[in-house]
């Protein structure tokens, strides 16, 4: 299925920030039932009662940026194979059955996780279960499975990836920008390392990240807490733990020294357009309140179209067709800080760079105001009361929060954290991090022009 | 001791490339002795009876490119440690007796191989041989040698990195060119990651790769070939044979496709300095002919007074103070070619830059003259020969090319290979490598100026 990428397009940073800011269920949180089965298995309850639906996730807290050395890819291909049908099933009945029943499913890897998703009617829950509880143990893992299933990867890398110039530069600004964490590799891997993964990797990867004690079970909707309980202990309780894993203790960057530059010429660019991005702290290895400061930052900065450089790029100076910024804080590890933007009619990228640096500057030199972060604080809060509002967004903002780091109790105390930021600390945070010569910026260029 | 960076500056490149280019004994080559011992230690002696001189070289398979994840430093580091006593000699002692009898010593780490070396005379080889093949095995790691090193370690980055802009920028141009192979990793290491290097991995360092079987020992100069291959199997064959290594497989570049540029201003950098990289094949790595082709286009492009770049640069527009172009071909894996200069008088770094882009350029488009890659050959047989001449540098070129999968056979047809190059291969590994948009440039600034 689909694997969330460091792209740094608008589309595909909405695409990444449902499953990222760790957030909270404001003053009319549900109770949320949490709790560990004996074989290590978290299990997170979330009961939403508005619609005879419920979402059933399962997390595994390993991604890309686990794989070993050379083996880019085997997490998201990993994620491939638990399609391929086990001991008990066939291919593809699991998915027969959630579309018989009315049911959607998907599946996600990213840097720090890897998810399994089902959306169906509460009688189904049990059987969701099953299926999911079977392939974390009886996939079977045969030549004839691995061979088409690696073509299939290879052929996605070439749709989305090798086909799409915006994606290429992408990767390359992430390998420059993380110069020895693992963040620097792309999701899906890269092609030369995709064609190599075989049968031994995969059933090593299988082994060594697929139990019971490395997962987290999040079941939110119409549902009983006592009953999901009792089905999960039932139903997953049944699976012996697995070998204990090492920490996650990934590589990390050396002190940085230098400004750098990405550049990509292709013919097959139309628009172009500017991207830069530093290395920053996320929830997990910020000081206290400064995660929280950044995310603020991203929001005041280039967060929609009240944010100082949609203002000024966009609706003043009329040189951007679009621009803003992100922050992906919710990360195991140090992270990053993005702005872009793409120049309209007859402005250059050079014209759209120097607006966006002139905005950032101006946040370092004079800070925010009183006003702005109060305003940006209750857009930011509301778009997550809106994620909060999808079933499914709440399940993800749970299992990406426990697979990264964080607690089920940070994710509670989250909004009373982001009302806390002050504008000393948003302009602290921009001085700190949004250092030029410690930046990379990427450009997307048309042939033969820049 | 000393390591061995991929430093673009002058005087570092020369000394890599003393150690580096794989080359020959022209036509009166002494009569090389070549053989393993039962426990795997790979053997070479040459005879150099000019003087009553004896080189003795240890060499080991493993350099910072051979390190795991998180911990790079750690082959440096035990080069240091190799000289802290064992439990037959105290601390010290090896070199104490070096200097009793005259002799000279030192040791180096590059990215594949670390090396140990001795110059005595030849009453002393087998007491060398001695000593060395004591540390191989009976080295003492407690934690009273340990931390004490690992300050001399930091000391040492401090004082010849952190306080260097020039490595400084090196370091990060390398990790920007390599994106996903372990050359993008200092040899010396990340400075936080030295300062968690401790016992356990100094200890599973030693068991791993100090074993005869990842050893060539090479012995040149004023000795009986008989007699060093008794004495050799007398002393290091004692040794039992280490576990069996996997073979040097490290992860390998994804294709590139973006121009890239790394940029250090600081207050320290008096003279501005502009560098450009590419990654191509090495002599193990390459198609036949190709690492030869590229020996011959540094040395046209930018190898001495005679070259391209230092006649235009230099001579004809008096633009630069120094300026030349290097091949690193003696890698494990694909390594790089670069070019470098610094501005003379008013003249700027984008000028040249501008001029050595134009002389590449030139290449690609018009080829170089067969006279002129005659000539190339001559300076270049030359300087081997000069090489040939050392006998230490005998004992390293024969150590570097063992080490990094090159044959005693590949040396001694080295310069041969080296006559059959063509201008139109000069031309075509110009085309096909030095492609801009596929470079990294580094640019090497004074505070508040470019």
């Amino acid at each position: 299925m689909k694997f969330i990428s460091g792209a740094v397009r608008r589309s595909a940073i909405a695409a990444v920030f449902m499953t990222v800011p760790v957030t909270a269920f404001s003053e009319q949180a549900p109770t949320i039932d949490h709790f560990s089965l004996d074989n290590g298995l978290e299990v997170v309850v979330i009961p939403d009662r508005r619609a005879p639906v419920v979402t059933h996730m399962l997390w595994y807290k390993v991604g890309s940026a686990d794989e070993d050395p050379g083996k880019s890819g085997i997490a998201h291909f990993f994620e491939h194979l638990m399609f391929k049908g086990t001991a008990n099933h066939g291919p593809g009945e699991f998915s027969a059955r959630i579309a018989d029943v009315g049911g959607r499913e998907n599946a996600f890897t990213s840097y720090d996780y890897t998810a399994y998703f089902q959306q169906v009617a509460p009688s189904e829950l049990r059987t969701m279960m099953e299926f999911e509880a079977d392939r974390m143990t009886n996939l079977v893992l045969t030549e004839e499975v691995i061979g088409p299933e690696r073509d299939v990867i290879i052929e996605e890398r070439n749709s989305r990836v090798e086909s799409d110039p915006s994606s290429l530069l992408s990767e390359e600004v992430s390998a420059t920008l993380y110069q020895n964490h693992p963040y620097r590799i792309p999701v899906i891997g890269w092609m030369h390392e995709i064609k190599q993964l075989n049968r031994e990797d995969a059933i090593d990867f299988y082994k060594r990240y697929y139990a019971p004690n490395n997962a987290v079970l999040v079941v939110a909707g119409d549902v009983d807490t006592a009953e999901v309980r009792e089905m999960a202990t039932d139903i997953y309780g049944a699976i012996p733990r697995g070998p204990d894993l090492e920490e996650r203790i990934r590589p990390t960057e050396p002190e940085q020294n230098t400004k750098r530059t990405v550049e990509l010429t292709d013919a097959r660019v139309a628009v172009p357009s500017f991207s830069k991005r530093w290395v920053v702290p996320s929830y997990r290895t910020a000081e206290p309140g400064e995660a929280e400061a950044l995310d603020i930052l991203s929001e005041v900065l280039g967060g929609g179209i009240r944010s100082r450089i949609y203002q000024e790029l966009i609706v003043k100076q009329g040189i951007a067709s679009s621009a803003g910024a992100y922050y992906q804080g919710t990360s195991l590890d140090d992270t990053s800080f993005g702005v872009w933007g793409s120049p309209r009619g007859d402005a250059t990228l050079e014209q759209v760079e120097t607006a966006i640096d002139a905005e950032i500057a101006k946040i370092v030199a004079d800070g925010v105001t009183e006003e702005e972060v109060e305003k940006a604080k209750k857009r930011y809060l509301r778009s997550m009361i809106f994620a909060r509002d999808d079933q499914s967004g709440m399940a993800r903002i749970y299992g990406a929060a426990l697979t990264t780091g964080s607690t089920v109790e940070d994710v509670a105390n989250w909004t009373d954290k982001i009302r806390e930021v002050t504008p000393a600390a948003v302009q602290q945070a921009a001085k700190k991090y949004l250092d030029e010569r410690r930046s990379v910026a990427g450009y997307l260029l048309p042939q033969e022009s820049k």
